[in-house]
Parts: structure tokens; C-alpha cells; sequence
């Protein structure tokens, strides 16, 4: 069986979460607070020397981390995966910007007010600013489209949705941005997320 | 032909550069400064809203941006990409780790420094700590191996030795990682850059 090491607080461990879920894969997880030291210890690091949940160690003991890779493991040949290279190319950027331009952003603040309890003013306004523009970015891809990619849900909508569906917990204001609304609520319904 | 918006001292640009240049694929490459606003035009955000280079634009017209999406997109298939699951999925992780861990504190400091003409007592300590955790990471995975996933050069080195070998303009002294110094010699070899 698999064994998942992962925080049920991270939007980038839940992101495996729900697609092992929607999968039907078996799985052992084990609560891993981040907050606890539990990803420092020398057990942990052995596994991930990076010291990042969500990890995951296969059947035959091996080793495997960062969210959007799991998902391109475990997503791969599912219809999940655009089967033409453009769209496929076209998933990898989003999922690539999700990590560069979006989790640094809203899933730092979303941590930072919800899970470390500072207040708003405790924020660096660099955060929020980077934040709303990953989000103008995300609303204005979808304008007039229902996914990111193509014209099915892919792992792009899957890694995106994670942060975003909780960045109101970070003091984001989602009603300015009503196409990430409906499409958040798309994309939880499409993967079976509640 | 391919078009290519590119900042020639980005090693985000040029690990695409590297690759299309091995797989002798034509294409125009249009020097655009990250400094001069180049990226903010109408132009350039109608094909890249993120305003980020590298971004191309493929023979159809079509954009595609993210460099690791792009190493991806155009080396899928070749030898730099391995055919077992398990050694792909590797390659990934490096690469999403590339984005999220590398690339923010060594690219970064390497530009404040190199290009933005700062002195070492105006970059923010936390950026050099994190670069050289990053440094440390790869300087132990390298231990007694040649490359970063399975026994040959993959996109996961490729991708890394981007930032890597000019780490030291950003005042990494790279001579404490001995690992890493003859993995960047063996790399630039794998893969003709000079």
C-alpha cells in the first residue's frame, strides 16, 4: 500500500489526497504537522531530504515528492492528462506558474493569518499585492472558458484549485473574482472535492 | 520557425536556449530585457499574461511559457527524458523543487547582485540562507552519483545547472560544494553549453 505523509491543512497535500481518492488508490496517510518538526527529523529527511509534505512512499518503499509531480505520476494516462503535447505542454506551464507565482503568494498568507494566527497586519502588503495579481492572472484565463486548459478539467485545475478554494483564509476577497468563483465550484464538483 | 522571447543572462531563458540548440531546432530568438519593461507591453501579455520569459511562440501561432514546461514540451521523447515512471517522475520532482526552492533564492540573489548592481550588505540574508540550503540539498544528493535522476544526464540536470553555475555572481562560493562543482563541469558537457 501506499503511504502518504501529509498535512490535512496543505492545499498541496490534499491535492494528492483528492486524486488518490477519485482513483480508488489505497493509501496509508499519516498526519504530518509541519508546524511540529515532524519534517526535520532525521527519519523524515531520510525519505525527503527537502523535508516538504506532502511524500509519498510507494509499494516497493521508494520515495516521491513535490505535489504537482505526484500528480503527474499518479494522474498519467487518466483524463486528467490532455492526450495532445500543446494542451499537455499548456497543463505542465500552469502547473509550473501554480508553484512559482501563486502557492508563494496566497497558500504563504493563507498559512501565515490561518494556521501561525497573525493578523493582517503582521502581512507583508508585497504578499496580498503578488497574491491578487496571480489571481487576475487565474480570472482572466477564465473569462469565457469553464478549465484552464482545453475544454475538460485537467491536473492544472486540480493543483489550482487547492490554494485558491481557501484563500478567502488569507483575507482574499474572491467575490472580485467571479470567474474563479464558479469555477472553483466547477472544479471541487468535478474532482469531488467538498 | 520557432519564436523565442528571450533575456540571454536569464538561465531561464537559456536552458531552453541549450535544448533547442542540442535538438538543432530553427528558431528566432528576439533578445527581450526583463529590466526595460519589454515584458509588460500590450504585445507581450497577449502572449504571455504572466509577463515572464522565457515565453515562445510555436510555428502555428501558438504561445507556450514556463521554462521547465518548455524543456518538457520539447525534450519529451529524447534521451533527456526518462522512460521508467518512477525515474520521470524524479525528474519532475527536480524540477518543480527547481521553481520552488532553487531558482527564488539563487536566480534572485544572482540578479539583485549581477544585474541590478546591488552590494552583498543589500541582499536580504534569509535569500543567501535559503540558496545555500538549496546548494546543500543537491551538493548531497550528487553524493557519489553523476546526475541528479538514474545514470544519465535527464532535463532535472539541465534545468538545475541554469542557476547553479552562475551562483557564484551571486556570491555562492560554490567551492564549498565540490559535488556540485564537478556535476555543473560534467552537465555543461552533457549538454554543449559553454
Amino acid at each position: 500500500m501506499l503511504t502518504v505523509y501529509g498535512d490535512n491543512r496543505s492545499g498541496n497535500c490534499l491535492k494528492v489526497k483528492w486524486l488518490l481518492d477519485l482513483m480508488r488508490l489505497d493509501y496509508q496517510w499519516i498526519e504530518t504537522d509541519v508546524t511540529s518538526g515532524a519534517t526535520r527529523s532525521e527519519a523524515f529527511l531520510a525519505l525527503n531530504p527537502a523535508g516538504q509534505t506532502p511524500t509519498v512512499v510507494l509499494e516497493d518503499g521508494r520515495p516521491l515528492a513535490q505535489s504537482n509531480a505526484l500528480l503527474l505520476y499518479f494522474g498519467e494516462g487518466s483524463r486528467f492528462v490532455p492526450a495532445g503535447p500543446y494542451d499537455r505542454a499548456r497543463m505542465m506551464e500552469w502547473l509550473f506558474w501554480e508553484q512559482y507565482s501563486h502557492e508563494p503568494y496566497i497558500a504563504v498568507v493563507r498559512f501565515q493569518r490561518a494556521i501561525a494566527g497573525r493578523s493582517a497586519d503582521q502581512i507583508e502588503p508585497r504578499l496580498m499585492e503578488r497574491g491578487h495579481a496571480a489571481l487576475a492572472r487565474m480570472e482572466q484565463a477564465l473569462e469565457g472558458r469553464d478549465w484552464l486548459v482545453g475544454e475538460a478539467p485537467t491536473l492544472a485545475d486540480l493543483s489550482l484549485v487547492a490554494y485558491t478554494r481557501v484563500a478567502p483564509e488569507g483575507d482574499f476577497d474572491l467575490t472580485r473574482y467571479p470567474n474563479i468563483v464558479a469555477w472553483v465550484a466547477r472544479t471541487e464538483a468535478a474532482f469531488g472535492i467538498s
